[in-house]
Formats: C-alpha cells, sequence, structure tokens
C-alpha cells in the first residue's frame, strides 16, 4: 500500500465538520429550538440576512459528476470524493473557506444545473470540478444564466495561472506577448479557458492543437466552442497534427493530458529560446533530458511540485473565491486577465527557475482579493 | 436584539469545516494530485471503498425544503439554514457525526427525491428534516425503495422519544400500555409517526383528532396516511372535535402546534391520574397552572427545557444515525420500538418530575447502537 492509500484509510477522509461553539443544555436553546425560530423569521423575511447569521457566505459547493477524474477518467461519483476531499482541504487550508465535495450521480448537464440551482440556498458559490468538456461549458453557461455564483477551475483557474506563468517566462526569454507564435496543445476545459485568455491578452499568432489534429476553418466534427477556436486562431488556416503546429513556435503550452507526447525532434522544429510549459499531470508532454537533446536555451515549467516552475491552480483557486465571496461577483475574461498579471506582478524578478509564487504563499489572497 | 441573534450575527454561522491533517507544500502530492488518483482509482474498481478511504460513512446531509421551518412554517430554503446548522451542531456534538445543512430550493417531493440520489455518493445517511406532510411520508418512501438510507427525525425520531416518555409515564401512573384510552392530537409528521409506533406497541384504544376533527371511518379530504389512521384507531368511529375525543383518556398526547390548545375543562374530561405531553413548541398545548385547575394527580411532560421531562428528538437521532452508519441498515418501526424501550430503560427508577434522561445523557448512544 502506497503513502498515500494508507493516509487515506488512516484518516478515512480528510474533513470533518467542527461546531464553532461548545454546545450543552445550558446554550441549546440559543443554538437550537426555540432561539433559533428568530433567526428562521429574520431571513424568511429578507434572505439577503442569510449572509450575516448563517455560514452560507462562506460556503462553496464542490460540484463533480466523476467524469474526469484523475488518475482514472469519466468513472463513477464516488471515486472523485476523495480528490474533491483534498480540494477542500486546499479550500480551507489557503482561503479559510468551508467548501462542501458534493459528488453527484448523474452525468447529464441539465441534471447538474438543476441541482446548484436546488443548493444554491445554502451556499455562497460553486466550483465545477472535474466534469468533461464540452458539458462543463454548458454547465457554466447555464449557472451564469440563473445568476449563480461559480468558478470552473479546471478551465479559468488553470488558464489564469498559465497566463502569469507565460507572462513572467516571457520576460525572462524576452519575448512579446503580442509577437510570439504559441503552440497550445489540448482543447478540454484547460485548453479551452487558455484560448479565451490568451486571445482576451492579445495574443496574435495562436494555434490550437488537439488529438484530431490543429483546429483549422474546415475541421469536421466541432461543438461550438471548437467552432470559436477556429474563428479566432490559425489565421493562415494550416493544417496537421503536433509537427505542423509547433513548426517556429516560441510558445508550447501542453494541456493534452498525454505523458510524454512531445519528442525532441518537436522541440528543434520550434523558434529560438523556447518556452516549454509541459503542463500534464502526473506526467509532462516532455521532460527537461529530452529537451536538451534539441536545445539548452529554454524555459521550462509543469505542473508537478518536484520540478522548479510548479504552474498550479491552487495558487488562484482560492483567492478567486474568497473575491467572489467577499464581494458576491463574478469573474470576467478581463478580471481573470488582471488576476493573471497581479500573480505574475508577486515575483520581482523572475528567472528561469522561478516565474511564478509558490502555492503557500501568503501574498496571494490579498492580491488576488484586491482585483475584484 | 435577542441573545440568540446576537450569537448566530457573531459567529456567523455555527459550523464550518476542518481539515484532519495540516496540509503543507510537503504533503500536498499525498493529499491532492498525484497521490490521490491511486485512491479514486482503487472507489472506482469498488465503490464500497468509498466508505474505507473517504468521510462518507460519517457523513450525513440534512435536507430540507424549507416548508415547516421552526416559527415561521412554510418559507424559502434560507430561513431553514440556521435551524440547519443548529441540527448539525447537535450531530456533531452528540454523535461525533459529520451532518451538512443542504436547504433545497423546490417544494417538489420528485424533484426532492431526485436530488437526494444525486447527492447520494457523498453521503451515508440522509436526514429528512422540516418538510411539510405529507410530502415527507412520500419522500421517505420513494427513498426506501431506491435503497437509500434516510431517516426522517421529525416522524420517527419524535415517535420514538414519545413512545420513551410514555413507557416510564405510564410505570410512573401505575397504568397499562394496552389498557389505557389515548387521545393523540395533530396527525402531522410527528402525529402521524407516534401513531405508527403505537400501533406497533401494542396500543389498543387510540383516537386521534386533527385540525378538521376526530379521524373516522367517514372522514373526508383524506390523503392515504389519515385513511391508515381511520382504519386502525377509533373503533368506536366516534365523531367531533378536542372535547369528544379527550373523553375518558389516560393519556393526552399534544403534537398540533397549537399553543395553548388544551383548557382545564378538557383535562377534567380525561380519566383519573391523566398523564399530560403537551408537546408543541415553543409554546405547550397547556401549562401545568392550567391542569392543576381540573386536578392536581397528573404527570406532564413538554418539549422544553425549562420544565421537567423534556420530551426532546435530540435524545435518540444521533444515536439513530450512528446505527444507521455504523450498521448500514435502515430502522423498522420493529427497531424503532425497541430503541424506545432501551431509552426508557435508561431511567431505572422513573418519577413524575424525571421520566426521560437528559438529551446529553452518555449512555444514550450505546444504548441506541445495541439495538440495531
Amino acid at each position: 500500500m502506497t503513502e498515500a492509500l494508507r493516509l487515506h484509510k488512516k484518516l478515512k477522509g480528510k474533513i470533518e465538520i467542527k461546531v464553532k461553539m461548545k454546545a450543552s443544555q445550558k446554550n441549546l436553546h440559543l443554538i437550537y429550538t426555540p432561539g433559533v425560530a428568530e433567526v428562521a423569521k429574520i431571513i424568511s423575511e429578507d434572505p439577503e440576512q442569510s449572509f450575516f447569521y448563517t455560514s452560507k457566505g462562506n460556503n462553496v459547493a464542490i460540484i463533480t459528476d466523476g467524469s474526469r477524474t484523475i488518475g482514472v477518467g469519466n468513472t463513477i461519483a464516488e471515486a472523485s470524493l476523495p480528490v474533491m476531499e483534498g480540494k477542500a482541504v486546499l479550500f480551507k487550508t489557503l482561503a479559510g473557506i468551508d467548501a462542501y465535495p458534493l459528488c453527484l450521480k448523474t452525468k447529464s448537464s441539465k441534471e447538474i444545473v438543476k441541482t446548484i440551482e436546488f443548493l444554491s440556498p445554502s451556499f455562497g458559490a460553486f466550483n465545477i470540478e472535474d466534469i468533461e468538456s464540452p458539458k462543463c461549458f454548458q454547465i457554466m453557461e447555464e449557472l451564469e444564466k440563473k445568476d449563480i455564483l461559480a468558478f470552473h477551475d479546471d478551465r479559468q483557474g488553470a488558464a489564469i495561472v498559465v497566463l502569469s506563468g507565460l507572462l513572467n517566462a516571457l520576460k525572462v526569454m524576452k519575448k512579446d506577448l503580442k509577437k510570439v507564435k504559441i503552440c497550445l496543445a489540448g482543447a478540454g476545459a484547460a485548453g479551452y479557458g487558455t484560448f479565451k485568455i490568451l486571445e482576451e491578452s492579445g495574443v496574435k499568432n495562436l494555434i490550437v492543437v488537439e488529438r484530431k489534429g490543429i483546429i483549422h476553418r474546415n475541421s469536421k466534427d466541432k461543438n461550438k466552442y471548437f467552432e470559436e477556436i477556429a474563428q479566432a486562431t490559425n489565421s493562415q488556416n494550416i493544417k496537421g497534427g503536433l509537427r505542423e503546429a509547433i513548426k517556429g513556435a516560441d510558445v508550447f503550452i501542453g494541456l493534452t493530458g498525454k505523458g510524454r507526447l512531445l519528442k525532441n525532434q518537436d522541440v528543434s522544429l520550434m523558434a529560438k529560446s523556447p518556452i516549454i510549459f509541459a503542463l500534464s499531470n502526473p506526467i509532462p508532454e516532455i521532460f527537461p533530458q529530452e529537451i536538451e537533446k534539441a536545445t539548452k536555451d529554454y524555459l521550462y515549467a509543469t505542473g508537478r511540485s518536484d520540478f522548479p516552475n510548479q504552474i498550479n491552480n491552487a495558487m488562484v483557486f482560492p483567492g478567486v473565491f474568497k473575491g467572489m465571496l467577499v464581494k458576491r461577483k463574478r469573474t470576467s475574461l478581463k478580471l481573470e486577465a488582471k488576476i493573471a498579471r497581479a500573480v505574475a506582478g508577486l515575483v520581482s524578478k523572475p528567472t528561469r527557475k522561478k516565474i511564478l509564487p509558490q502555492v503557500f504563499d501568503k501574498r496571494l489572497n490579498r492580491s488576488i482579493i484586491r482585483q475584484f
């Protein structure tokens, strides 16, 4: 049994409920009936009061259907519970937010949206997590229509940290965001989100490649999100696969979920002094040894904590949710790009080995909340 | 502002999430990705493992739609949140159970059942709370069909404590359960539940009176639960109101929600040495001063903590849920009656002023779990 399994078996779950006061026969009439009836009455007359008299304003529901569970893929909701508990640990540890893991036994986006709507009286915001695309995008659109505060960390959180990392990586490698050619591999939640934030940030030369090849004007078998990518990227309408996409790129961003996808021959096709973000977990798209067969002049980042330059959503989602809860406001693409710049700004002198702050950097939350 | 309001405003909610271990950059790989993927994998192959590697086995969802909120009645779900948080405080304090208040923005029993089904991967059991009857009964029937563990505290919990109290009250007043005439006022969740457990326990002479009068064979405007009561009680088919119902009764059980419903003239109609359970909260159906205008020889109990003989569900629901979670088994009427006898047995020498243990009596849980 591995260390992770042993830990989970010993703890029987990583979170529990904590009572904020000592309950006794003596104060039962304040905590519960009859005293609590006065609180119920005040809220029944003005639902807004639930933010002042209950924990709602600090409560986030982490919602998944288990369709994109780490290490497993599309599986039963139960299997995603330990992942969601881990996320709840980060919510509490990094931002003091009370997050409730709710793993749903339905794969239907319509039913997921309905369930979230029904749950909305108890929560200040919702985190959509590990739900496959494009379903996750549809869910977020519906929630916005219903004016329910939600954040899709896999997409929006990932996009923010990728842009943060990229801004500082470009600084280090002396390249210009508006001039570089970027090859983005992967068009799932993180890939689509990264496309959107790069577009918002003024990137001009972007090419997106996914499982079936480069996304271009005449790509078949597209959903509306792929269509959006096709319209806004690849202005030369290049067709082909990864090799055709990476040719001449200054930046490679890997969000494919495919370890060791990239070879040194691919790196050789890139522009001078390439920036390589190999963000697939746990196995990145390429390791440094392989890159160095092609060039020694590069900047490298992964999603892992055992390499320099970890690009991890956990850097931003706690602060983003705190901002959403405190300001009662959803994020926009513009705000997300602003947050990315603020996070990048926390590293005053980025280097090849240090483009981003650590996940546990205490300045992160305040800096992110200030952007709202 | 009252003390209860002040406390709630200061605390901003009575519960929060607690992390079971200190999370740091160092153990992140065990708590979250990549280590958590191994746990997800094990559960994806065998959902049963979620009881060993996550908090599921100790998690209860408290489900309400706000339709029977204390002090308010049928209201928005938000208003029931402070009540459900109070319940969660009791769950944790009295039985170490992690209970999550989930107040649903729907009044439809079909949608409530669906939502519970969707939520089932994250919870070991569900507590149905403050939902109006007969909707609450229909929900419980559907959940049983779907084999989802649930307990309806307003009905089943209330019935258990009423029977517990009654058994000892009869002992004190030297009356026999199988011979007494019982007048039960109220046919909502608690009233119906009490009818069921009294029937199960061999009570022969029971008459149920609700808002529209005594329930009898020819009562109009009945649902199937009223029909059940009509068939099994009031063998003489007496018609009329409270006065006709209470005539000659040894026991009055008030579960009406109507304070000061009973007058001394009604008590005068009862048999000698009456037992009066005036359980409406916060105002009981009658106060001792009023009873004493009719007789000095009586036994009196309420739902309040500031009178002797408090009859409170909180005495049993923590132990019942612990039993359900540990044994992975729902309760039956038979088991509920057995639990009631066990709880009554904890008071070895009941008196007029002491028929039941205190809510915080540490022997309760073990004694209840042993009955499963």
